[in-house]
């Protein structure tokens, strides 16, 4: 729930000046997570957004966000040089450049798997069958990151189609040997009703000269009855290595009143059969005003793993 | 003082909502402290506290705190399995059960000495003759934080009683060899007047198996007059140590209008004749509006120093 | 732009309660900046202020603020005995007493050269000429952080004068030998018209015994059509150097509607014929509302140097 500190201009600004403001809004969230690989312990978690909004004369808007929890991070969001959690776009019409800590044009278009539902512990979207289209899954999909994550990505919305350019920089401007200096992603987006499906499909590509290239495709559809399903596709090819790595994943959901569950299911195929794969699964239960109870299970196996790797989370889930 | 940052919940939520908030306060000091171990140097301190709340639909209440002080400090906020500065709970009727950066339940319920005024420095708590109740002396007396300060506590409070049932892992649920796995804690308090004096009576008990156990009595009466009066008793027996730690304490405190004085004093018994002790004073005038002057002495002395211990603090602290 | 979240003692206080009140205000700044030693590269910056302020019922103010960056730096701004960027203060009449993270008195009120604009990487007072007045340049200009930041200085207003007086500890009170205790700072200023010129001087002097002293001046005057011009020296005595370290500096401004222009210069002789000098100039262009076009330029040169150090930056400015 999102709530806007109201700013009081009238006290302190002269009279016809736009109104800049800055919102509070807040998270936490109490419980049980475990699994086969650690006991099962208290699990604490908190945080607090500071977002800031604004109008210039001519009608742009721009804002900014930050985290408390990524304000103490390192890097340090005070660097301008690198990305510490801060983020700020401006926006007109339909364009909005948004730099910082945002999604690569890849992941910002490209729809993941985890449709409904959610967990404490990001269960069912943390096991090793998950593309996350961001760089996460060994740092060879969806690039983001590369660099120092200062991403400047331009985002265009025109009808039902959203178009986006990203770059981030490998090395603050400087050329790498054998990698490049710039990480470009651009893709595509398209949301309509198709009979009476809602359908999104996303396509993707982000790469970095010297390195690697991603092409990421993902289609979800909303059905009839509270039910929603997915499935996307990714295909990384590295430099130098001979087999690319390709992915595949689906997803379904179900929502009905105040109940939200998820499953999702991937594999990365990293060729010459290496293979990872995972199940996750997040329910929520909404008890209104901001709190809800959630449930999640993750489920990763595959030739990385000796062993089978499972994780729950079971808690309460606040948003102010 | 404390203020809500409004919700402006006309503006971003649907009408019926129930509007949870994020409330920000906060505290400053400034003067002088030293003593006969330190010069008398600047003292300067600000706190920011953001205290979150809401209701669910079905009248069950929730909220979470941190401070920006705790936001900042490691262990780190963000990490779920260890206790960062961060806490939640939710309630329903008498029933609270909250989780994080809370005291167990001997410190919840049994008071403590510091009974009026207060210090910039809390010269008059951080003496050598002060039970806190919660691990700080020593660390064998109270026992919270014996862990990684991520406690669960479930108050249940009925008529002038509450009582409290606390836990903490200690070692993220893993056995520790010679300790266990959980300092578990109960109490139990009753307030009420008796004749015409304000009685607060708590008992309180915190044990780790095969380490120690910490029993701690505390009774307060407020006098007519202003006056107030208490007294506090703690064991704690240490496993494979002969002697239990023995604690007395006292206290005083005195309130008139604008004008808060406290005076305390307490003696650790290790056994064969080894004792701290100490005492503290805390003085405070209320200036209005959130400003007090605030003055503090702290004494220390025993066997475990070779030297007596003073300090003093002096200036002014705010609220907002 | 500045907003305060209203205290809502409406709901929460008893009624007559003077509302002491926590405000949220932003920046963020989004470009790219670079120079003949660096790539050009993505600039992304953001910062929360949280500025407090009460009043006591006798009508003293007072207040504190601290910046989301500086409690996330260190030193720890909850540390007491050091300034980790916290400030306070009390005001009553014309006096302010300020403590913690705030200028020395030579910074206060002598006015510095960049007197129009502003850039996103302050290429315009970063420079290799620029006297700050409060020791960033070399360590031995200002003395301002030659303990441990934690500066408690005096103010008084009185018409059109402005005094103050501050005091450092170098080492928490303790005395350095070859050092002394204290930086010790005495500045006057004075605002008014001369014929239509806003005429701004401000003279200021700071010293620690056996060490080094500053002596300062400036001077600005606003002249008709938008402009301004300036010009400010000082003299640093460090014993045990043979040679003063002079400085001097001027600068020029030009105001119109939304344009804001400044260019400055200065120079430091270090004696001996060693020199180092630079200029900058920042350009800024208010679009409304809190947004703000940003060019600033820096060049450093001189005997420090073995090149000459240019820097630039390009961009976004925004306030909340």
């Amino acid at each position: 729930m999102k709530k806007i500190l109201f700013a009081t201009t009238a006290l302190v600004a002269t009279a016809g000046v736009a109104s800049a403001e800055v919102a509070l809004t807040g998270s936490a969230e109490m419980g049980v997570f475990g699994g086969n690989y650690a006991d099962t312990q208290f699990f604490t978690d908190l945080d607090v957004t500071f977002t800031m909004t604004g109008e210039a004369d001519n009608g742009l808007t721009f804002g900014a966000t930050i985290d408390l929890d990524e304000a103490t991070d390192t890097p340090d969001f005070e660097d301008p040089s690198v990305q510490g959690g801060e983020n700020m776009f401006i926006s007109y019409g339909g364009m909005t450049l948004t730099m910082g800590d945002t999604d690569g044009a890849l992941d910002k278009l490209v729809p993941e798997m985890a449709l409904a539902g959610g967990s404490l512990a990001d269960d069912e979207t943390v096991h090793a069958g998950f593309q996350h289209g961001d760089g996460d899954a060994l740092g060879i999909t969806g690039l983001d990151g590369l660099g120092d994550g200062q991403i400047a990505r331009l985002d265009y919305a025109y009808d039902a189609f959203t178009f986006s350019l990203s770059a981030e920089q490998v090395a603050d401007g400087a050329d790498v040997s054998g990698m490049g200096d710039t990480v470009w992603g651009i893709a595509g987006a398209w949301s309509g009703t198709v009979s009476t499906v809602d359908l999104t499909v996303g396509l993707g590509y982000q790469a970095v000269d010297d390195y690697a290239a991603t092409t990421g495709l993902g289609v979800v559809a909303g059905l009839a009855g509270g039910f929603s399903a997915g499935i996307d596709y990714s295909n990384t090819d590295i430099d130098g290595v001979s087999d690319d790595v390709n992915h595949w994943g689906l997803g379904l959901g179900y929502e009905m009143n105040a109940l939200a569950v998820g499953f999702n299911w991937g594999q990365f195929d990293y060729g010459n059969d290496y293979k990872d794969s995972g199940y996750g699964l997040a329910a929520a239960y909404d008890l209104g005003g901001g709190l809800s109870a959630k449930f999640g299970f993750g489920h990763s196996d595959g030739d990385s793993f000796s062993d089978e790797v499972n994780t729950y989370s079971l808690g309460l889930a606040m948003s102010f």
